[in-house]
């Protein structure tokens, strides 16, 4: 980025990936280069671009992840959120070129879009100029991050908890066919606590966006679990309109 | 406004301020002074506060109304929503200063905010110095509006209906004590849809959010109804974790 005449003044934008894979939840997160600081994926707005369509090319620019279904979820725009101290240590160090601090030194508001993707089926994240690596890391165990960007992961988590109230979860992150233990285990990752399995399987069964197919999950010593799969066009009807239990 | 280098560039507020009243829904709007066309109020956000206090901030200076508790919703970002034709009108019929068209032709992205309120409760709006009425208009009759106004009403509107599946709403809309006859109107205005006596009755139960008391609303030839009042404890917990039905 050379010219920021073409930005958006004061706006950024910033990425929150969750990848779900075996029954964790982890974090796509940027290693900034020179420290031992961590940072959402994020970066700024051209001036004549869709603030929503550029956060899409921001993702695909700074971590190579392409074709991610983007939520926006908040706009945090704190006074308290700039730190001047911290862009003064990255021109020092070399991460920011001098010409660039007075754009960093702005106040700046950032726009929070999230996603949840099944991370095994994306390929390689690869780092930009500002950063040396690009990993995906447990959401319970983050490091040192930047700025609020642990404020801005907290609120897209608790943002996604409460999407699964009234809305359906799972096509693409697990496979076509599944049972239902694994279904609530998805549900169990993303809430962080343990279901009751009655009350689970009753309430799944009642959005009615399943079907029961006459295939059994094999191995194990165990009676065999039923498997099935999502019915498409009630699954993208109760993300148009809300799932069941709604009003 | 006279002096635009205190905001932060680029950057304005719109409020959705949905009022109830007697069973209907209605918008607080402001009339455009010299056209035939109404607008949300909102307006700009001073470089040195916080994004969501200033919205609470112009909406007190736009309408009068003070101590409304405003949801942030969403981020309109779209090169779209701006419109230089308009602001050349604006300019030309005298609404805005010859001075401050630079400010209004930058591309503007704009932070939408909705509230609900009983508006027989609010003190009477007052129009700010580029609009010369402030009234509620029906929902379901609004007149020609500004830019993306439409737009931003009905994803307000969207939010709020969503907001209905996962968060308990009523207290400050009803009197203190009310019918569950009179909850389910509330319900059912907001939605904009009839919902099932019966089912409505229980779910609303299973939310265990109501106290039952040992009075009943009098007059009328029916059997008087059972008077019912929030559990502001149940109530307020909810709204921080979200109803019993949730996961």
């Amino acid at each position: 980025m050379s010219e920021t005449t073409n930005l958006h003044p004061g706006l950024s934008v910033d990425c929150v990936i969750f990848g779900f894979h075996e029954n964790e939840l982890k974090v796509l997160m940027l290693k900034m280069k020179q420290m031992d600081k961590w940072a959402l994926p994020g970066g700024f707005v051209n001036i004549k671009e869709d603030v929503d369509k550029e956060a899409i090319n921001i993702l695909q620019r700074r971590t190579g992840l392409k074709d991610i279904f983007l939520h926006q979820f908040h706009l945090f725009g704190n006074v308290s959120r700039n730190n001047q101290a911290y862009v003064d240590k990255l021109v020092k160090k070399g991460v920011i070129e001098p010409d660039m601090k007075e754009w960093f030194q702005q106040r700046f508001i950032t726009v929070g879009y999230y996603a949840l993707v099944e991370f095994a089926n994306v390929q390689e994240p690869t780092p930009d100029n500002i950063s040396d690596k690009c990993e995906w890391l447990p959401l319970t165990e983050l490091p040192d991050l930047i700025l609020d960007h642990s404020e801005i992961i907290h609120k897209a988590h608790q943002t996604l908890k409460t999407q699964l109230i009234y809305q359906p979860i799972g096509i693409n992150l697990l496979p076509e066919k599944f049972t239902m233990p694994e279904l609530q285990a998805l549900y169990e990752t993303l809430l962080e606590k343990e279901l009751d399995r009655r009350n689970f399987r009753r309430k799944m069964l009642a959005y009615d966006i399943l079907i029961q197919t006459d295939e059994r999950r094999k191995g194990g010593a165990h009676k065999a679990p039923i498997l099935y799969k999502f019915d498409k066009d009630k699954y993208h009807q109760a993300i148009e309109k809300g799932l069941k239990s709604g009003w």
